[in-house]
């Protein structure tokens, strides 16, 4: 019989507190099985916890949470958190429908302590809560975990511009990786790893002291000097990393796989009750071979044999067709070039990248800069493509409508993951993207169903002069099944189910047309005849398009993303405008989408075939 | 006869190139009286151009616009750049409507060289420049120029990341007049301080090699070993700001009045091929001592007699009550605190300051992280209330979505300056929020029309438990005239101009509501009857309120916001829904509205009294 798991005796991190170094080895080794286990049944991000087993069990021997506030940056490193603190024996849901959340989320437990799954948001937050916390007059911690990757999110600077001479109690620590998602780049990064392996190069202090003391007679009397005086020298050979010069306290490096060391540091962070900066080192994939060789391919992934590790996908997605048509209009426009913030390979660009290097600009987690960079680079003549996960790209709407399309620049938006993307869940759903980009003027909007589709909107998009910021959006995954028989070679697409229009008009963009096409068969098959309108280029709208739409008598819309601001209200109002009398019905999203498979989040939004049917039918039926 | 201005004979750049140093410094004067003189009929931004005259004249100079890029930080600070560039003529027409923009337009010149307004954008546009130069072979150098206040804002950072390793031609010249718009905050601010009042605290050089030298006989040899030593010291004696860590050559601080200094300095970056950070002190209102004495003062200003300064305005305005109003509420409740992103005085908040200084925060020009620090207050038990620009709230978009609405916090948006806000023009227009915000699930939106309205929303918004997040957003500037006359008690008002119901019923909120007061005036003396409602609440609109609008056959709408995504299409659906018959037009904004006055630009829009009589007048008179 296999002897019991320490970790089934983990019921809270107090449980944590007792335990010895042996004990701790030996629940870290168990953690991590367990962590292997079940994201390779579910999926999920398994390099970046692994990485974070020892961390996370320093904090809780130091902290007292949820007294104490622990706010995990992104959050997809929080798996060993929900392990020892009261979530192990739902473990096996996580990322599942009803399960628990791959990301913190206060309602699961009061242990997590915020919401999170965007990137460089945990200083910002932590500090509201420290100054909270100094408001009320409570005495306790806040604690914000970071990854080296979110420190290339601006919003960290404002941040850390902030808490320096906040004088609250906040620990900053960094879980230094030398990774982003993809390999981290940028100034940043140096300078990280100079801090990381060559500590001394920034701590001047010893080899000073060695040159000083080698001086006969003078040399002792000199150091002494140096100690003694209140002057500049000393500053520099204690205060010289960029943390402290925004007002932490840094602490630093330490290796983040020995418990022991970062309990050390970490009380003695919490000890001094003012901001303190703690460096961790610690390696992404740690203890897993194969992640720890390849930790990019399992920051997040699928389900996979823990026996042989995963393998890589070759069946084509929206995300590498998209990155090899790039490609292969760059072959021939040496204008096109390509921006991704840490999402080389998410984007598909790996497959750009192979050919026109020199035309890929990774910035980080930078999503302001990206789009500013690309209307920098268009103004002085290049076409910017830049390739986002829709939910990523909220970050950069200011910048889309101050410097892209006030000033008329031609940046293409290559939107990815737009629409619902399943078990990522809430944080990461590309809902809004439709919403806020069509009420920018002058921005041209392609939803294409499927892969040609998408090859001819891109197409479309660098070769038409007239149009000029562009967002092409496209879905997570493959297409349909039976997709390349719907294609729209122009902006939309008509198809009747008879010899003459049907009352009833069925309209939709994007992926949902194939639900559309099934819910007119099932519908028919019911005895309701019921055309339907893929629509490809969804902003602005064609007149042809609306006087084709006003000759119906009903319209159902679908549409998967937030209905205010959507295409779905935009296109009534002007079939209003052109004096259209029929009963107009919309299905759209109203409100946050939990995580679960898309399949499943179609059904439960109603926006599978079968749930588009019982609509169109329940309606007819009610109205007649 | 006074002698012939040297202003009038600098029709290019090229011609202050061929100045003698006397030249110069008359040139400086004149262009200084011109300033006052223009900003005092005009209204304007008076201290940041007097501060930046001498460096404009030099960058101009040692840089050939328009091959060489220069880049204005928000760019307010642009009107001794236009001066020279071909536009004195105009100057006059500064901020008037068809006249100059008083910011960077590439319409208006080649030699604006990017569109600005925001703050922060100036590295990453400069870096796409130079980007796109280097990619297609040009050598000339881009030129960002920045004010230390912007250099608060995250994406800077984004962009030094991405700019110090990139080899590109670019110069970054941090324009350093210790102040953003309010007085800097923040921990750059004293680390830019320290740059700026102790070089030799960076500069250990001078102070190492004194120490040294006074050693008897090995000094000098001591010295000479680490002139020769490729070790830390050395690196460390000449590589010590933050600047350098990301990359950058650090040249400076230099005084920003001395045209000759200036010059040497910008030439060097020029030659050097790299990037390069330049730091520049300047004086902000340098040479008018009521702007040298009181520069927040003199930002931005309206007209003002320039022999005596200008003249407190002591008369309310919507921000004044906003921030009266919350004082008080503070008074009776200490969960309340307010937050500004360096607008402690254009957003009213002095008023809340004076009571309560310890609730108020000013995170600098850091929207992103203004909002995410506001949901940490609000999660940790506190009642944060940002206040904030319509225009720069675009900035934090994602947080609103990922830290606030998602997790429910309640956090409340004061948004000033919502709506149409003048003569600063198109890219602070607050004409996008109502759009971007009524996507997002579970916010209250208000938008008061009054000073009473504002103070009832702001005391619901605070009191009311089942609020969570929302905004109440108000325009800029005083409340109408007869403004009391219908104030609406609850989130909506009707007004009947009869004993029955009119045919037509006209809906607005926020101040446009007394322009639809006067149109239905004059309606009714041309023989048309016409209801109007005003909505407060705009989001959620109650569904008594939408069964009111039921019973009206025709049912204008006019918004001061875009359409897409805008309350008219929104309410339009849900009147659809309810199987509204009637007809329904929609006035709102469809593209970019350029600088004019307000009441200029509502005339433009067609959106005051008289438009709006005649948009019904004539819609209803093609009907029958």
């Amino acid at each position: 019989m296999a002897r019991k798991r320490l970790l089934d005796s983990i019921d809270s991190p107090s449980d944590v507190k007792k335990l010895s170094a042996d004990q701790l080895d030996r629940l870290c080794a168990e953690i991590r099985e367990e962590l292997i286990e079940t994201i390779s049944k579910n999926g999920g991000h398994l390099a970046s916890n692994l990485g974070t087993v020892e961390l996370t069990l320093a904090l809780h021997r130091v902290f007292d949470s949820p007294q104490d506030k622990i706010v995990w940056d992104v959050g997809h490193q929080c798996y060993t958190h929900k392990l020892i603190t009261g979530r192990r024996d739902s473990f096996h849901t996580i990322r599942k429908k009803d399960g628990l959340s791959g990301f913190p989320k206060p309602y699961e437990s009061e242990h997590d302590a915020f919401v999170a799954g965007h990137s460089s948001t945990s200083v910002s937050v932590a500090l509201g809560m420290a100054q909270a916390m100094r408001c009320q007059g409570d005495k306790h911690t806040a604690v914000a975990v970071i990854g080296d990757g979110s420190m290339t999110g601006g919003m960290v600077y404002e941040a850390l511009n902030n808490a320096g001479r906040s004088m609250c109690n906040l620990v900053v620590v960094l879980n230094d990786n030398n990774m982003s998602i993809s390999k981290n780049v940028g100034a940043l990064s140096k300078y990280l790893t100079d801090l990381r392996t060559k500590p001394a190069y920034f701590r001047l202090k010893d080899f000073v002291e060695r040159v000083l003391l080698k001086i006969p007679l003078v040399g002792k009397r000199l150091c002494e000097t140096i100690w003694r005086s209140k002057r500049t020298l000393k500053y520099m050979l204690y205060k010289n990393t960029m943390f402290e010069d925004f007002g932490f306290v840094y602490l630093g490096p330490v290796d983040g796989h020995d418990i022991q060391k970062l309990t050390d540091v970490l009380e003695r962070a919490k000890q001094m009750h003012c901001p303190v900066f703690v460096h961790v080192n610690t390696v992404k994939g740690k203890g897993y071979s194969y992640a720890e060789e390849n930790p990019g391919a399992y920051h997040g992934v699928s389900q996979f044999d823990a026996k042989v590790g995963t393998t890589e996908d070759v069946e084509a997605n929206f995300s590498s067709v998209f990155g090899r048509t790039l490609s292969k209009l760059a072959d021939k426009n040496d204008r096109i070039c390509a921006i991704t913030a840490a999402m080389k390979y998410g984007t598909g660009l790996q497959y750009f990248s192979t050919h026109h290097k020199n035309r890929l600009y990774d910035v980080g987690i930078a999503e302001e800069h990206a789009v500013a960079f690309a209307a920098g680079l268009a103004k002085a003549g290049m076409i910017p493509v830049f390739a986002v996960y829709s939910t990523f790209l909220q970050r950069g709407y200011d910048q889309i409508v101050h410097d892209v399309a006030l000033s008329g620049q031609k940046i293409i938006l290559a939107v990815d993951r737009a629409g619902i993307v399943g078990d990522d869940g809430e944080t990461h759903q590309g809902v809004f993207d439709v919403s806020f980009l069509s009420a920018v003027p002058g921005l041209t909007i392609y939803s294409p169903s499927n892969y040609a589709e998408l090859r001819i909107c891109l197409h479309e998009a660098v070769s038409n002069g007239n149009i000029h910021g562009c967002a092409v959006r496209y879905p997570r995954g493959k297409q349909h099944g039976e997709a390349g028989s719907i294609t729209a070679v122009k902006g939309h697409l008509l198809c009747t189910t008879g010899d003459t229009l049907a009352d009833i008009l069925l309209v939709s963009y994007g992926r949902l047309i194939y639900e559309c096409r099934e819910a007119a068969q099932l519908l028919r098959e019911k005895g309701i005849r019921v055309d339907f309108l893929k629509l490809v280029q969804i902003k602005p709208i064609e007149n042809s398009v609306l006087d084709e739409m006003i000759a119906y008598r009903k319209i159902y819309f679908v549409e998967e993303g937030m209905q205010s601001g959507g295409i779905a209200e935009h296109i009534l109002a002007g079939l209003e405008e052109r004096g259209f009398t029929g009963k107009y019905h919309i299905r759209a999203i109203q409100d946050f989408v939990p995580h679960q498979s898309v399949t499943e989040a179609l059904v439960s939004l109603g926006m599978d075939a079968q749930g588009l049917c019982a609509w169109i039918e329940e309606t007819e039926r009610f109205l007649s």
